[in-house]
């Protein structure tokens, strides 16, 4: 029987093949993680991961070769951290960019265990030169526009692969990570984009080059031109951003006291303020940050609301704005770019206030 | 585990409170029946239906009170119809309304049992003077806009009542009705936008006046006028209509033989043709109907499919339109209305063809 008195909450579906479903970011509560309802992005179909092994070499004094229980022995991280597609409200965008057509709902809070990359990185030995950290998955497959089959594969600079932060997961909420999200193994970067998260971890190499697969020099690059690749820019690090939850965009209030909310998240320090106007942006006021204002380095999202009184019936342009401890603003307009990356401009619903 | 390797459907989280659900319309095998996917559309949280009793009269000549198992000892008909909500497609409108913002999911094919309103209202014996008859629902609640507690009610004019395809389901798909699609009994009017369908029906009253209920007069209306009530007519019929399945809009696809597949329905008698562009509309072919042409009337919805051939890279935009038995077709633009209902344009989507 599916009938609930509180209704139930469901993914949504952008693709079946391969898998791509989007969260109900508007319904999360911010408190409770997201079991079963964190968002899905695939390049290829699931992978049968039937070994548990973990492969380390490449510039390397030794090749490792790791199980999770050997993993699991080892001292231990955990990180709440927002993972987030970088297509993330591709949909937004008033110039309309190709590929699944996310909107407010490719990003998912939830909390990783596992080890420190840079112990494994210690363990191993990195010889000199070593520049960047190349990870590969177990899913592989063909892509529009590929000509050979490719697995998964993305590079981290060898001063995000070793900064204490970056693990190499087994668990996700304390429990085994989903068969879907990586399980056994998903190296997690906090702060950046999710594609840099690399799930179903394969192997890990030391490298002196710079990795030029598809997903690191094709895919997840900012292309700001539409005929042209000239001032490309690499996807990273989150841009300052914030979703309003309530109210729905289009939806209709009696008069009154309202009350909008949201989440906002960085990939630099932590957000320091969320201002709200209920005014097309005229005027603005700051919400109140559910756990006050955080100081240092906060992966996570920070839940935020806004108390006001609706007098007159009317149509309401609510915005939200984060800003962060880097003094990061979200912009007015979204950074126009080819491929549809990283839209971070003030989130907007409208509202009717009925007479 | 929620991993499977073809991927899981879902709906679509429009609300919680009440619930409203869109289907995953783009992933709906035409051949498969809906169960789980059906649309959710609710003005009301969902009520506790104790009661299997429907109650008929009004200006009749005798009450009657019925049970869902007396109910089931009568003639039955089975009917196979696309239920929709008059607001599906309303986030298509380029002037944007208020309201929940329906995609293309809000509609649903299933197969409904019941016994035929007309022989009910037959055992019940209509006085002279009958216009409508009413239905009431045990859901009911406030919502804004309204001064006080209002049960969900409908009515249709005597002609459509009588209809002997319209009927009193007790059974959805050969099944119970989901207790979220109106169990123990829903009044199904096929051809109709599905506010006519009432769910958890409670009463049947045979009237000599024009029902006012909010449902029949504020809601359900088309207003062609921002700021104005002139010209106000009630939502009734399906208008001619087809989605685009596949491709997605906004995919891209390798150059070579391209499949557009998608589904097409009416109010009116049956689809007699879909056609197909593949450049904005300059051209246009016709689709392959699932079931070539149907006769007579048919209130399920037509699979239909189109093969070309991408020769070059390009954006493509496709387009499909249906025509009905009746003529109707598919316009270029919907009909703006106040309150979005009904939108009908011809169906878009845009392709990228890679190099």
């Amino acid at each position: 029987m599916e009938r609930n008195q509180n209704g139930s909450m469901y993914l949504k579906t952008l693709g079946l093949d391969p898998e791509n479903q989007e969260a109900p970011i508007a319904f999360v509560e911010s408190e409770k993680r997201m079991d079963g309802l964190f968002y899905r992005r695939n390049h290829f179909p699931y992978p049968e991961v039937d070994s548990d092994l973990l492969d380390i070499g490449g510039l390397t004094e030794r090749n490792l070769r790791l199980t999770v229980a050997e993993l699991k022995e080892l001292p231990a991280r955990t990180v709440t951290v927002v993972l987030k597609c970088a297509g993330n409200k591709r949909s937004l965008f008033s110039k309309k960019t190709f590929g699944e057509q996310w909107g407010k709902g490719a990003l998912s809070l939830g909390t990783w265990t596992g080890v420190p990359l840079r112990s494994l990185l210690e363990k191993a030995g990195l010889k000199d030169g070593v520049q960047e950290i190349v990870f590969n998955g177990h899913d592989e497959g063909m892509q529009p526009g590929f000509d050979k089959t490719e697995c998964y594969g993305r590079s981290l600079p060898l001063e995000k692969a070793i900064h204490p932060d970056t693990i190499v997961a087994y668990a996700y909420n304390g429990e085994r990570i989903p068969e879907c999200h990586g399980a056994p193994l998903r190296l997690i970067v906090p702060g950046w984009y999710a594609m840099a998260s690399v799930k179903w971890l394969r192997t890990i190499q030391a490298s002196a080059d710079h990795f030029e697969g598809p997903f690191q020099t094709d895919d997840y690059v900012y292309y700001p031109h539409e005929d042209s690749d000239e001032d490309a820019e690499p996807v990273r690090q989150l841009r300052v951003n914030s979703t309003i939850q309530q109210p729905l965009d289009m939806a209709k209030a009696e008069k009154g006291e309202q009350i909008v909310k949201g989440i906002a998240w960085t990939g630099i320090g932590h957000i320091e303020k969320v201002e709200v106007s209920v005014d097309s942006g005229c005027t603005w006021e700051a919400a109140e940050l559910e756990d006050g204002e955080t100081e240092g380095v906060d992966y996570g999202w920070v839940p935020w609301s806004f108390k006001w009184h609706a007098e007159k019936a009317g149509i309401y342009k609510i915005f939200s704005r984060a800003k962060d401890s880097e003094g990061r603003v979200q912009p007015g307009e979204a950074c126009w770019n080819r491929k549809g990356y990283g839209y971070n401009a003030i989130d907007r619903v409208k509202l009717k206030v009925l007479k």
